[in-house]
């Protein structure tokens, strides 16, 4: 069976760790990919006028998965409409400190599974009068309880024991009290053991004692910024993948954007694009295939070649070079 | 002349962390002050139904600045009533390593500027469907350039040279659009240097490298999380005060909750409040004064008794001899 992958590289260093993710997934002999390229960002906008041009979201929406790399300024105007396509209701963001790297708190494993679809993310907003601005933040049952069942199936499936459901309902007692509810009567249901936590005590938390936390279930902007601040534990987003994950559609991008200090020299870290496709490859139902490439980048960032960014010289692609060797 | 402070020790640790600060000001012989009491918080509210009664608003409302401990189940229904009734605009939260501490980041000295009045904080929520709920997030131009006004001259007055405009203008293009363009204009009029960045960003950077860092500008929950990330980053709560600054009167109060798990004990680190206490002095114009407690607090963590919080055995009433002694 060949599934269709859509590869959308995207602006920056997206153009640098896409095809490295790419290659790595070519060199799995046990699977078979058609890889689509299509064109998203700041470039193509500059051409088209469209940021993520139709013939994209098509190639998106009819793929059995899309890889997407980074965009510039545009990021919001592709990835947010590309959730869109690919009917994405959680978005799955693995923070891990790798053994021999440098990190602010070496012993991070938590995944953060992120509400996807609404929030402030709704984009419902106006200037009302004069300078004065509002933004209607939704909350609904149906999103809360879909990413709470996600959740709790994740931290089960995946071994992990702590389960935080985070939220702001001290302030809003109506939205992220619904968000509360709605998750904790899941856990209820489930009879799963877990934990709620004011968002703004469980970023100091997180930070002194990472350790404690596993899978974290939050709202979407939430999500955002508890995700990046871990990111910040275990080393940058040079090392962060995700997913965004739909009914029968998913798309998988690295936490980085396309950091234009650095793109076009060929030293970008690839290896949150590359764990972006492990996941792909465990959503295809390659779990073993997906556990392979975790342990070769795994491998290479414990004694391979780093880029600049994780304080070595080598190139990106020195990088793929080297985690297709391991594999 | 005498100040007249209200005093709200409220719940929990409040109970015990607010004494010691009172204690500490009624050692300085240069200032004469009044301390009178009110009651706020869930031991009131089981009395009486009210978690603020009007007696305790009406105590702060007509004092020169007040105190307030903390406050458990109840404490936004205390907190954010009376950081309306003292008419405050900037919630300030100075966020500081100090020598010989335990901290994940030891060389990190960032002062939060968090806009104190609107964002989610309005309260404007309802159910509009079943199971369907909204919360308005308000950003003003008024209110916008008032914390940037206030944050910029900050800066100055306390020789931070670094910046920063925290916001999510790319996917809240009209409401943090708003609050970017009028605190990058107040910047602009004063010919000031600084940066922008998004707030998830911010949040990774800094974990990562929060010496790069100097003042933080930020809406209001963008700003609650921000500087509890960044009381993670040296060595908690028990640390961190806080100033709430209205035009003719302010409110001063650690970062810290009621801590029910060592209420009672006599064993809370009364650092937080002491140095909120400080804030209070520098408020009233005691510069030397502020200045003198916040360096008997140094002392003291350098080399005096440490509650167990951080990892020492002693009490609440050892460190607040330890730092009148110090006086
Ligand atoms: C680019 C931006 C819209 C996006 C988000 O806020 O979701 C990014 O920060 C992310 O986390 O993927
Ligand atoms: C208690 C709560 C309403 C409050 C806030 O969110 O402002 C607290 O977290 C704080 O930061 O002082």
């Amino acid at each position: 069976m060949t599934h269709e992958i859509a590869v959308i590289p995207g602006d920056g260093i997206g153009q640098e760790v896409t095809p490295a993710a790419v290659e790595v997934l070519e060199a799995i002999d046990a699977v078979d990919f058609d890889f689509v390229e299509g064109e998203a960002g700041d470039a193509v906008k500059g051409e088209t006028g469209e940021a993520l041009p139709n013939e994209t979201r098509k190639l998106a929406a009819d793929a059995d998965a899309t890889l997407f790399g980074a965009a510039g300024e545009t990021a919001a105007d592709v990835i947010l409409p590309l959730r869109q396509v690919v009917g994405s209701f959680a978005n799955v963001r693995p923070a891990r400190s790798y053994p021999g790297l440098d990190a602010v708190q070496p012993d991070t494993d938590i995944v953060f599974i992120r509400e996807n679809t609404e929030g402030v993310y709704k984009g419902i907003e106006s200037e009302i009068a004069e300078g004065v601005t509002t933004c209607t933040r939704v909350i609904t049952e149906d999103a809360s309880e879909k990413i709470a069942e996600y959740g709790f199936s994740y931290a089960k499936q995946n071994g992990y024991d702590d389960v935080t459901i985070a939220h702001k309902a001290n302030v809003m007692r109506t939205t992220d009290g619904l968000f509360l509810d709605t998750a904790s009567a899941v856990g209820e249901d489930r009879d799963a053991s877990y934990d709620t936590a004011l968002m703004d005590a469980l970023a100091m938390h997180l930070v002194m004692n990472p350790q404690d936390y596993g899978v974290v279930i939050s709202p979407n902007l939430a999500g955002d910024m508890l995700s990046d601040l871990a990111a910040g534990l275990v080393g940058g987003l040079g090392l962060l993948p995700s997913a965004n994950i739909g009914e029968e559609n998913a798309l998988f991008e690295p936490v980085h954007g396309s950091a234009p200090d650095i793109a076009g020299e060929g030293i970008a870290n690839p290896s949150a694009m590359i764990l972006s496709a492990a996941m792909l490859l465990d959503h295809l139902g390659y779990d073993e295939q997906g556990d392979a490439v975790r342990s070769a980048v795994e491998r290479v960032l414990d004694s391979g070649p780093r880029t600049p960014d994780l304080g070595g010289d080598a190139s990106t692609e020195d990088v793929t070079a080297a985690v297709i060797d391991e594999l």
